[in-house]
């Protein structure tokens, strides 16, 4: 008998998210732990007439493969990746690591390196992901691996998983929950944009930015599940004032807390850390854009009420916001191409506001309507 | 620990069958309850310098498949597949099926829809192997599924198959195994290719048949795992006397018992069969080349000492002959295109033998050398 919650999941993906439509060349990437999540997905792809196309790993391969792999190997493209970017109509990944730690003693030239033969594959992904011809979504069966990151217990873990995709046990029609959450976010949206200046104003926040001719994205689990935030990308030189992010700012599996930063005229003028604070300046020296803004966004997803060490979760907090430092979104506005995109994240749940041009529109971590 | 039979296993697939070459991009398909086998193929492909690309299907994914299918569905020719056949240096197939009998219920007609849409990947697959462009292979992973078929404990069964493919314990080198396995059929061949007339003589045989002009095949690993016959296609109208097939006649998943046929000019005169005649005529009446042989080969692999009702085994037990009825390989010589290829097996162990142009070649299941 499988997991309701699961048959629930592969509805928000194969029918809110991939939008799967008869004839659609649908590919489903994971590994084979998460089976019984792919196998829903796969039966209803079937029943909504795509033609699904399975590419599951195996659990530990990047693993091996970066244990094996010499530099022909490691700039090779894979092919069924870039075929399903370049052609087909959908592609649904499913994370479901095992050791989410198991390319912590690779070298990260190495890295970069397979990185780079990827591009053409993220690239791809991105550019059909824009003009709407391929439909993409990455979401998470969770695995023990996820839990321990957590610091939770599995079953806990689990009903974490599956709330903030509102996949549970209560949610009747997951399908319909997320399209209300899209009504939701419109209304949130129309509150914010057309506007200019912002002011984030809290215990951990005292800062200006202006969203000027800038375009806010509605992110309702189209690219994401969970999903459950607005974002923008600010006017590179607008940004001033101070923020202390409350939640470690995690990068390339690198743990850095207690980050502090200054703006003046949209640059960070000073940086601090209680920990790591040697790898934030490196990454902050990355090159012009990694000093600048990309991204200003809202978590709005409350059922995500912890930090789980997973930026797909982390950064949809509901009543947080967050800010990407380096390269930002182009259709939001954003002239940000640094190579680095680092999401950091802060609490707006007590004694905090955010005011757009005077006026009061969120305060302590909600949208005042 | 891994079976050290499965990284021997691997070891012929990636360095005798598929002959793996820096570069080389080759794909890897199976089901995920192989992924012990498929991980060790995975690793040795990486270090021979090829680019490993792994084709999972789910254990049940053929039985979701026709569960769901509509025409278009059916219609539809795998995209990796496609490729992989058209483009790819190497192909590995691992059968692992967990149900054999998946598809009994499956209606003929969309059997042989979904066949037709395949046939693309096939011939694809023909073709490039004929011009060794592509080197595939197909063999097949231990399951209890096939344990039962084989009316056998799996323990047995798994020593069963390792033993056949010469990756049981006992083999400390098992590519060089393979390779001394081609040199003994190549002098098998030099024995009997080139002549004109082959008798088969025994308890359950009374045949002649012409081989002139035509080509033996070497079956050593390349195509099949495991493997150990040699091949050719007859002269068409030359097949005359009485065969009795001493082991079950398998087609599409039927088992036809008995199967007595008796040639004159090549063509099946007279057939008859103890469980199912009728299903035997009607195959033979599926077009004019359904009733003329289109191989006549000698099984040579002795670790194989049972019917198992599997023909990737079956047809390779050592000191056998067997006949196919309908098409040929060209490659052979032979010009018969049916759309049927029927394998009978034939027992030659005891009191029987083979005359090529009256010289004793073959006697009681051994060459004469």
């Amino acid at each position: 008998m499988t997991d309701t919650r699961i048959q629930k999941l592969a509805r928000v993906l194969v029918d809110h998210s991939a939008e799967v439509q008869p004839g659609d060349r649908v590919a489903i990437e994971s590994t084979t732990n998460a089976e019984e999540l792919v196998r829903e997905v796969y039966e209803l792809v079937l029943t909504r007439g795509g033609h699904p196309h399975l590419l599951l790993n195996l659990p530990d391969q990047d693993k091996l493969f970066f244990k094996y792999a010499s530099d022909a190997q490691l700039d090779f493209t894979p092919t069924f990746q870039k075929l399903v970017t370049e052609q087909f109509e959908a592609y649904i990944r499913i994370r479901a690591d095992v050791d989410t730690r198991s390319l912590k003693d690779v070298a990260p030239e190495r890295q970069s390196r397979r990185q780079k033969a990827n591009s053409p594959v993220r690239s791809a992904m991105l550019r059909r992901g824009g003009d709407k011809t391929l439909r993409w979504v990455l979401t998470q069966f969770p695995t023990d691996a996820y839990a321990k990151e957590a610091g939770m217990e599995f079953s806990d873990y689990e009903k974490f998983v599956y709330s903030a995709c509102h996949a549970d046990e209560n949610t009747e029609d997951p399908v319909a929950y997320w399209r209300q959450i899209r009504e939701q976010q419109k209304k949130m949206i129309e509150r914010i944009e057309g506007h200019d200046k912002v002011k984030l104003l809290g215990p951990n926040v005292d800062l200006s930015l202006s969203i000027k001719g800038r375009k806010f994205n509605n992110s309702h689990g189209r690219h994401n599940m969970p999903d459950g935030e607005i974002y923008t990308g600010p006017v590179e030189n607008s940004v001033s004032g101070w923020v202390k992010f409350t939640y470690p700012a995690v990068y390339q599996g690198r743990v850095v807390e207690g980050v502090e930063l200054t703006f003046e005229k949209g640059r960070v003028a000073s940086a601090t850390a209680e920990k790591d604070q040697d790898f934030l300046l490196t990454m902050l020296d990355s090159d012009v854009g990694a000093r600048y803004l990309g991204e200003f966004a809202i978590g709005t997803n409350f059922e995500i009420d912890r930090f789980t060490r997973n930026i797909l979760f982390d950064e949809k907090l509901g009543g947080t916001f967050h800010l990407a430092m380096g390269a930002g979104y182009p259709e939001t506005g954003s002239l940000n191409t640094s190579i680095i995109h680092w999401d950091m994240i802060c609490d707006m749940r007590k004694d905090s506001e955010i005011r757009v041009d005077g006026v009061v529109i969120y305060r302590d971590g909600q949208f005042v309507i």
